[in-house]
């Protein structure tokens, strides 16, 4: 398969990379690095990403930044962030990649652990999380040509705990190499509408 | 209690009304209509509606529009309706609120059944109501001076067969009167981080 990963430069994309890339063609994309420069919170960067890497067969989404802080402290502009970022630059992977992936293609986006089991400073990211599995599931039922779309929704990473540890007690922590198989079950498999829960 | 209803025009709202105004004082506010106007969109207006409507013991959001639209022509700006509204505009609700309202108060908002349970043309409603939910468990281990925070989500109501029946085949539809009481549970019990789905 051709396939087009965003965030390869991150700690979830290299480990897909490592997973995918024996089988596959991947062509990596992010606002910083990677073969193809987008700006996923832009649309017409996201429509010129795909006009730019031609015909592909799936989309996988390891990126998106959203705002940790105290509830008493969030504004809208905070809260937005995520919206913007995380959640509306993945939709608008799909929103445009539905009319330029080929026959049978699929999207695998990602959310997190905080959609279902919150922690103090992670409203943003229960929010926007939740969003991007709840537009996963209304989207995959109305894809046409085939077109499949998933999410994947990892716990802490073990390589993001000398950061995040403290923020995350009690959480069981995941390799980011168990979290690529969940992006090899979506991209090789022919489930669609599903939240893989990784932990 | 002391209760802000905004959106009490609506069907929901009016039951809510019914359903509470015999035991409380309810002050309503909406976009065209209430005691109080009120754009949830516009954060300065959603301040400018405590500082008018004073000291009260809950808030309950029966608000709140997004588009329904084939996925294959959805745009960020059709999607960003139901994220300006729906949910930024309640989130807004809540983020001015936790400042203003009486100690143990409480904030109940609604979501909806596409969270989980998507329809066609329900992509940007599945989005908007899962992120709705994801706030809600994330801001309740936040709330300081016990304030609670919970969401409705309920099904089709009957009283809007007439005009949504079509796009939920399937789906057992409820009344108004009972999505009420679950406002009710919410505001008048002392549960928090909760998700009522009402079918």
């Amino acid at each position: 398969m051709r396939i087009l990963l965003i965030g390869a430069h991150g700690t979830i994309g290299q480990a897909i990379q490592t997973e995918l890339s024996p089988r596959h063609e991947i062509i990596t994309a992010g606002r910083n690095s990677g073969e193809v420069r987008v700006d996923l919170k832009d649309f017409a960067s996201v429509q010129a990403m795909y006009a730019q890497v031609g015909a592909v067969d799936a989309v996988i989404a390891a990126a998106g930044n959203l705002h940790f802080g105290p509830l008493a402290d969030m504004t809208p502009e905070l809260m937005g962030i995520g919206i913007a970022d995380k959640l509306m630059g993945q939709v608008n992977l799909v929103l445009a990649g539905q009319h330029v992936l080929n026959d049978g293609g699929s999207f695998t986006l990602t959310s997190g652990v905080l959609s279902h089991d919150p922690i103090v400073y992670g409203s943003s990211g229960s929010m926007v999380n939740a969003g991007i599995d709840g537009f996963v599931i209304g989207a995959a039922i109305e894809l046409a040509r085939g077109l499949r779309i998933n999410a994947i929704s990892p716990t802490v990473l073990t390589e993001s705990l000398s950061g995040y540890g403290p923020y995350f007690r009690g959480f069981a922590s995941v390799d980011a190499a168990k979290v690529a198989l969940a992006f090899s079950k979506s991209v090789e498999g022919q489930q669609t509408g599903k939240i893989y829960h990784v932990q």
